[in-house]
């Protein structure tokens, strides 16, 4: 099958784009490399099965041109701005990396008949819930950040591409993942603050966000999985693994495993990292499980690993 | 106060824009004419508390200029591409004219401290959900047009901003709204066409889609009742009237109105009207009459009365 995939250079994408081409699919790499990286996808570069295309997904020309040249089978859109952080004083960003990327994602296939896809949701199009296990039914999604509300408007447009154009569209609201080829977040973070400063941590908010943190290489196994969903439509799991972690645990651990003692921790305060950032979730997943499919690590154990992998 | 009004040449806008007036406020009018007139304000011209902007709310630039100049204290969003039908061949319409325009105003509010918005939100938020009594708690918002998806993506980007930014909203969610000033819809299709034709009438559809036809005066009423609402973040209601009217029982009140009798029906069948128009949808307003509020006219009696008016 050949596929294109949007943001094939980034974090998540990169290890969707090794998995695809491992199981013989030919795969066309879209990229603007805003957050993703050459590096992530070097290794691929002589292999007959990839193709690189350095273009902005946001372009209706730029990737039309794509579409026209390459005729996809399928497509995995992949690409949004994943920093969080950087948008909430910026939400030019997310309209355009976010929202406008899937418009134009679902706007090419309508014109070349393109009729399967993968969208790489969230779940902030939650918003903040408090102590409500999330389930892909729960009501009232109110995203506090502009990644989450464009990406809550990005699974509204497939929606309706989908009814209008008998689109078969598989979506997985993510968790946080992280992994080899994190770009940012806590974990990187802590990491480079403790080499600059192995005496104390800053570390925002009060220390208790929980979350769960799920390993790259799980996520996509459970794409690989089920891309090919044949239910007609939309079919949309939470996706995640077992258990939460704790910032203040993610920073136990990797003081741990960098071998420092009596780290001064010294808290920023309030109950969350910065303002768009919610403190706390947990996923209910009965519905990915009962159709057979679990994690193999849970949050602890992908937080380990990955601070292992990027000391 | 001073309020601009975007997409205030519109419709429902000008009809908001004379009752903003008529209770001394002064009013911007921003509208790119594409599908609001300056017929609908003519009337407005000389009044010293009316101004009027030809311009694009999905440019920033223009929008910026606007606010830089004016230092509004709320706005009003009925800017949209309100065409459902016209926009099923060309998603790009509802990408501009209904998305990016919210974003625009949102982007606008956030850089000059405006903290008061009204949004136009509508009953294609939630797709096409049967026999379900729509309320606003209805989980799985599914629209099935873009423009419901547009209109779904802004409510999410006014969730975000509102949050960031501690903005107060108030959303509606609107029925099928009819009145003086309509530019188009079945009540408009059908007058027209046994103009040309008194003798028969292609109906789209089985005639039995059946909806909530609103009068667009006692919509304009119910925003100017809850315009001041206080609560912080967003209220939002599903805003409607009494009963539903059936698109067979518009076409017998047009010709009875228009005196024919014996009009032969000829339907294009199947169960709605074109590809993304919801067949057939029921509100549950127990919140907005909780709160002591009631349309005057039911959806009879607004279809009646539009029909008189538009012949």
């Amino acid at each position: 099958m050949k596929a294109i995939v949007v943001g094939g250079a980034g974090f998540i994408g990169s290890h969707l784009c090794d998995a695809l081409i491992r199981n013989g699919n030919t795969v066309v790499c879209v990229d603007n490399f805003s957050l993703g990286t050459r590096e992530n996808v070097a290794h691929l570069k002589k292999n007959p099965l990839f193709r690189l295309y350095d273009a902005d997904a946001s372009s209706a020309d730029s990737l039309s041109a794509i579409f026209e040249k390459e005729h996809p089978e399928c497509v995995f859109h992949l690409a949004a701005n994943s920093d969080i952080q950087a948008s909430a004083s910026d939400p030019e960003v997310e309209y355009r990396n976010t929202y406008t990327t899937t418009f134009q994602v679902l706007d090419c296939m309508r014109k070349y008949g393109v009729k399967k896809l993968f969208f790489a949701s969230t779940s902030a199009v939650y918003g903040d819930k408090g102590d409500t296990v999330l389930d892909e039914n729960t009501s009232n999604l109110s995203p506090i950040s502009y990644y989450g509300a464009a990406k809550l408007g990005s699974e509204a447009l497939i929606s309706a591409f989908s009814y209008m154009n008998e689109m078969n569209v598989l979506v997985f609201r993510f968790p946080n993942v992280i992994g080899p080829r994190l770009t940012h977040g806590v974990i990187f973070d802590f990491i480079h603050r403790l080499k600059d400063n192995p005496e104390q941590l800053t570390i925002l908010g009060d220390g208790n966000q929980t979350k769960p943190y799920m390993y790259v290489l799980d996520l996509v196994k459970a794409i690989m999985r089920y891309m090919d969903v044949s239910d007609p439509g939309i079919t949309l799991y939470n996706v995640g693994t077992e258990g939460t972690t704790s910032v203040k645990t993610i920073a136990d651990i990797v003081c741990e495993e960098m071998g420092l003692k009596h780290v001064k921790y010294i808290y920023s305060g309030g109950k969350s990292g910065w303002k768009g950032d919610v403190p706390k979730f947990q996923y209910c997943m009965d519905k990915i499980h009962s159709s057979g499919w679990r994690a193999e690590y849970s949050s602890d154990e992908a937080v380990r690993k990955t601070i292992r992998q990027n000391l």
